[in-house]
Formats: structure tokens, sequence, C-alpha cells
């Protein structure tokens, strides 16, 4: 089959790879319908030794089960499925409260042996307890919002959840990109009233508007930060929801929350570090957040999006065929799109 | 009157000062029956630069209200009370929350003109919001129990509920200093069965034993994270409560706690930034915690220390007179002394 493989900074390619099997009774067979980049695959794509050999990649995917290893119940052949971006056994004590991303037995897309989910199929381990059933039909026009569900939308949702985000908090979301605009989305939907959005991409904001964001700042660092207080009578929001990675976010994230409050971050950290000192200490701020276990929301997530209560799809902005992956790896990184979908 | 001034590092005097007076409608005059040396008044004790004119220090006290402003309810000359160790007004929406440590109109002992507690008499502002009476007479055998209120216990007692200690969650407790024990105290309070304490002065830890621990582990550093893991079957606690405030008992807070666990932090922080990278986002585990704000549980914590249930006084090992502060701050700095009370 036909899959992508990075190989350094810059270089992504579609290869031909053996083509999956089932290998343990607890296997599925999963033929890719949508698959999609991630934020956190730029990081390799901006930074990787440049390697002969490359490593799959890709870790959000929706598909069809076109086989089923013995062991494995509740799922059968032609299921449409969704697959959340870390795979887990749905027993462990992890799994049982909720922390898939901690399973004693689950593991990463693209690694170890298994494929990444930028392919024409996937190997799926513990499908059991990883897959989600999708009771529609893979031509679908909820299918990118169900994709979405994958990744992308649960971490919003996670760093929303974390923050302890709800009717009676204020929230400020850093960051317009696709994950911040699910923060964004995630924050409404758990009924805050006030939503401040930081990013300067026009086009971002506004669908963060849409999404319900009630105020965007534009302005970066201190002037941003000043900007936030200001909006908030000088004391900052109880709630905010780190969607970047970078340091200066989490110095800006600190800046803008009220005393007692907490600070998500979901951005994949791009930093050893956190700005923790006695000043954050005398005023009681929380940092919360992480990993997302995108597998723990997504049965409270669909039925929204079946219903489309929500579309948290719309981040999808462009799509691109599997061969054509290298220059959505492009348009993501040059920020001329904001999220790209892939057809293989 | 008689107080205590700290004129640089191992240089504590006890001087004559103005006599305290009701200034504002809202204070109190609160003659010191019995005050105490904290672990964080051995940092300037232990680095502050020399100087001639020094500053006032102390923050923990309770005495006998000797006057009142015309505007203070519910207190009156003669009551035995008890002082937070940051003073607040009970009325903004900071109080109201409970966070009365970022209260409005709140402050710090021993700064900006206020007395220090460490000396014969305070003059309280904000008296109404600051001030708790306790039921008891001046010569009570309860009393290093009902001082322990003002802050050493809940220290302790924050860094565990902020920890979101329950009977469900096993508990690390590191540092066994007075704070440390107070939070194993805590711990057992709020129902934790399994309560491991990382400390080696076995005076200490025998105290933290009567207080709860069911396990001490004596090793420091990795050794001593890796002790906590072995008894955990790996995976450390659901709660890691660190009472030290160096960046090392951070790193082994996060060493031994659970995924999607919390590290709570109430040593005072000698160190501005903590190591929260890429592993410990993949583990989901939440950093909380702060300076405590002690009005807010002594309420809740009285009836106990009233009934005797809990008996966190027996922190104090050494009392002292005011002219013997010097020698009670020495016993206190080379480990000598756990906790010295000292009577004015």
């Amino acid at each position: 089959m036909r899959a992508t493989i990075i190989h350094g900074a810059g270089d992504v390619r579609v290869e031909t790879v053996p083509d999956p099997r089932i290998i343990q009774p607890t296997d599925a067979l999963v033929r890719v319908v949508a698959a999609c980049i991630c934020g956190s695959d730029l990081w390799p794509y901006r930074s990787m030794p440049a390697s002969e050999e490359g490593e799959r990649i890709g870790h959000e995917f929706l598909g069809v089960i076109e086989d089923l290893g013995a062991q494995v119940e509740g799922l059968k052949a032609g299921d449409l499925v969704v697959a959340p971006f870390v795979w887990s056994d749905g027993t462990c004590d992890f799994c049982h409260e909720g922390l898939q991303t901690s399973c004693r037995h689950g593991g990463l897309w693209g690694r170890s042996g298994i494929d990444g989910g930028q392919g024409e199929a996937v190997r799926v381990p513990e499908a059991q307890g990883t897959l989600v059933k999708l009771p529609v039909g893979e031509d679908s026009t909820l299918l990118p919002s169900l994709l979405s569900l994958s990744d992308v939308f649960p971490t919003g949702y996670h760093c929303a959840r974390t923050a302890g985000v709800n009717e009676r908090t204020t929230v400020t979301v850093i960051g317009d990109g696709a994950v911040g605009l699910s923060a964004v989305l995630s924050a409404k939907r758990l009924g805050a009233e006030r939503i401040i959005l930081m990013g300067h991409h026009a086009s971002r904001t506004d669908l963060g508007v849409a999404f319900g964001a009630t105020d965007v700042v534009a302005e970066r660092g201190d002037e941003g930060a000043e900007r936030v207080r200001e909006l908030t009578g000088g004391d900052g929001t109880h709630t905010v929801l780190e969607c970047v990675g970078l340091e200066a976010a989490i110095e800006t994230a600190f800046a803008v929350v009220r005393d007692g409050g907490t600070v998500s971050r979901v951005g994949a950290p791009q930093y050893a570090k956190v700005p923790m000192d006695f000043g954050v200490f005398l005023r009681n701020v929380t940092l919360t957040g992480g990993v997302a276990p995108a597998r723990a929301y997504i049965d409270e997530l669909l039925p929204d999006v079946l219903d489309g209560r929500i579309e948290p799809g719309r981040v999808f902005d462009r799509t691109v065929g599997l061969e054509e992956i290298a220059g959505g790896y492009e348009a993501m990184a040059d920020r001329s799109a904001l999220k790209v979908l892939v057809r293989p």
C-alpha cells in the first residue's frame, strides 16, 4: 500500500510499504477513508534530522473495517470507525479512569511497527478498546467533524475540561490554530459566556468568533496580556487554555490568569521548564492539561456532532489526496492552510 | 514595646519599637500571647543582605484583643483570637471565594508599617475579616494547636485539599518539616489510607507516623523516588504534597506522581522555573498549590482542634521567651528544633 513517510525536516514522501494484515487476535484492519495533518506533525516537519529510512507518520484517521482478529467484539467488517490518536486496550485501570493515553497496553501510531494514519490502511492494535463505530456511511457530509474526534477537537475539549471551564468561568484561549479554535468551541459547549481568543490571523479568529469567542485580542506578548487584563477589569480570566506549546505562550497564560485560576496546556510543549516562580505561587495558579485522552471524550462528543449541534470539522480548510500530502504539510507550515484533510 | 527585627542573615534582634495603637476604625490592637517561627522566616535568616534599619518579622500569632476600632463588629476587648498569616477584609470577591491571600484590601504582617507577629503586640488591620475568636482562655493547653491554625497547619491542609486528597487517593508527602508533618495530618483527616512520608530525620518522621503516615522513605532524590515507586507497584501516588520549596523536591514530586495525578506545592519556592517537559505533559500531571489562604480553613479546622480530634500543635518542640528568639531561629536553622513557639 501507499503511506506517508517523513525523512527529515521539510521532507515528506509517499512510498509503497508492506500491506498491513491482522497479526494479533485483538487487531483490526482499517482502510483509511480520511486522515489529516496535525499541528504536532509540524514539529518533526520543521526539525527532524535527515533519515534515509524515515518514519511513518500520521495519527488521526477514520475508515472502514476490512478485517478483524478473532477476539474483537462489538465491531464488524464494513463498519465505519474513528481512531483516537493513541490506541488503548479499554480494560486497564487507566482506561477505566478515562486516561487512555496512559493505557498499560497502548501506544502511538507510526511507532514500533504500527502503521501511521496517513496511509491507505492501518493495522489497529487493541481494536475493541480503540475504535469507535460511527453510525453513518463513508459518504456522509459529517466526515470532517467526525474525523476531528480523532484528535484536534478532543484536544481542545481536554484543555477546557481540565481547566474547569463552566458557565461561571471566564476563559482566555491562547492560539488561533485548529486546537485553539477547538478549545473555543469546547468552552462554549461547556457554558462559558466570556471567551477571549488571543490570535492574530483574522480568517482564523473569525472562525473562533463563529465557534463562540466573545472577544479577539490580536496583540501578542506583554501587549496582548495587558489587553486581556483591560478586558477583565485588571483581573484576568478564571481559566486559560494554552493551545500553542511555546514558552512565550505559557508566560502569556500566567500573565492573563486570575488569582486562584487554572492554566491548562495542550500544545505539545517545545520547552523543558515552566516559569512558575514566587509570584505565581502567591497567586495560587494551577497548571494542568497534557496530552488529551481523545478516546475518553468521543462517546460524549459524538452525539453533538451527529446532531449537527457542533461542527468542529470547520477547522479543515483544505483537502488533498494522499499523493499530494507533501503540499498539505507545506500549506500548514506556511500557514496558508489551517488544517488539511487527506483523502487516500 | 519589644519586637523582633531581622537585620540580615543570622542577625535577629529584639528591640524597642513604638507601641501600636488603633489607627483605622477597622483595626484591632492585639496583645500577643503566643507566636512562632516559620520555616519561611529561615529564608531571610539564611540570605538577607545586612541592613542597619532591618525589617519587622513574624506572621503567626494569637493573642488577646486590647482595643478595637469603631467599625469592628463581632469581637470585643478580652477575646482570645488567632490571626492567619495574611490579613484580609473578608468582604471582597476573593475572600468570598476562600482566597483571602489575594484579598483586594489585604496584606502581609511586618510590611508597609504593619507590625510583625514576633513582638508583644500587633495592630491588626481589617480585624473583622482577619481575626478568629477562640473560645478558650489564654492558659488553655490547646494553645499550641490553636496557634498552628495561623499558618503551618492550614498550609499543610491547603496542600492536601488542592491536591484533591480523599479516601481513594494515595499520597506522598515530600518533607518532614512542620509543614510536611501538617500535610500528613491533613491527608489523614481527609481520609487517605496510604500516606508515604519522604523524610530522613527519624524524630520528625516518627511524629509523621503518629499523624498518619503509613510508610516512611528516608532515601532522597532518585533513590527515594525509586523507593516510592516500589511501594506503589511502579506507579507512584495519585497526589504528591511538596512541602519543601526547592527545585529538587519538585523534581522528586514529578518522579513519584502517578499518571493523571496532582502535585501540590506549598513550600515557598526557592526556584523560578519548574521542570514540566514533554514527559510530564504525556503523563497529564497537574501542578497546583501556592500560598495557603489560612483564613479560609480556620472555621473548618477549629472544631477538630477544640475537640482534641487532631493535635497539630505537636509540631512545636521548643518554647522560648521573646528575648531569646534569636536562639529559636538558630535552633530551627540547625534543625535541632522542628518548630519554635515564642512567648512574649
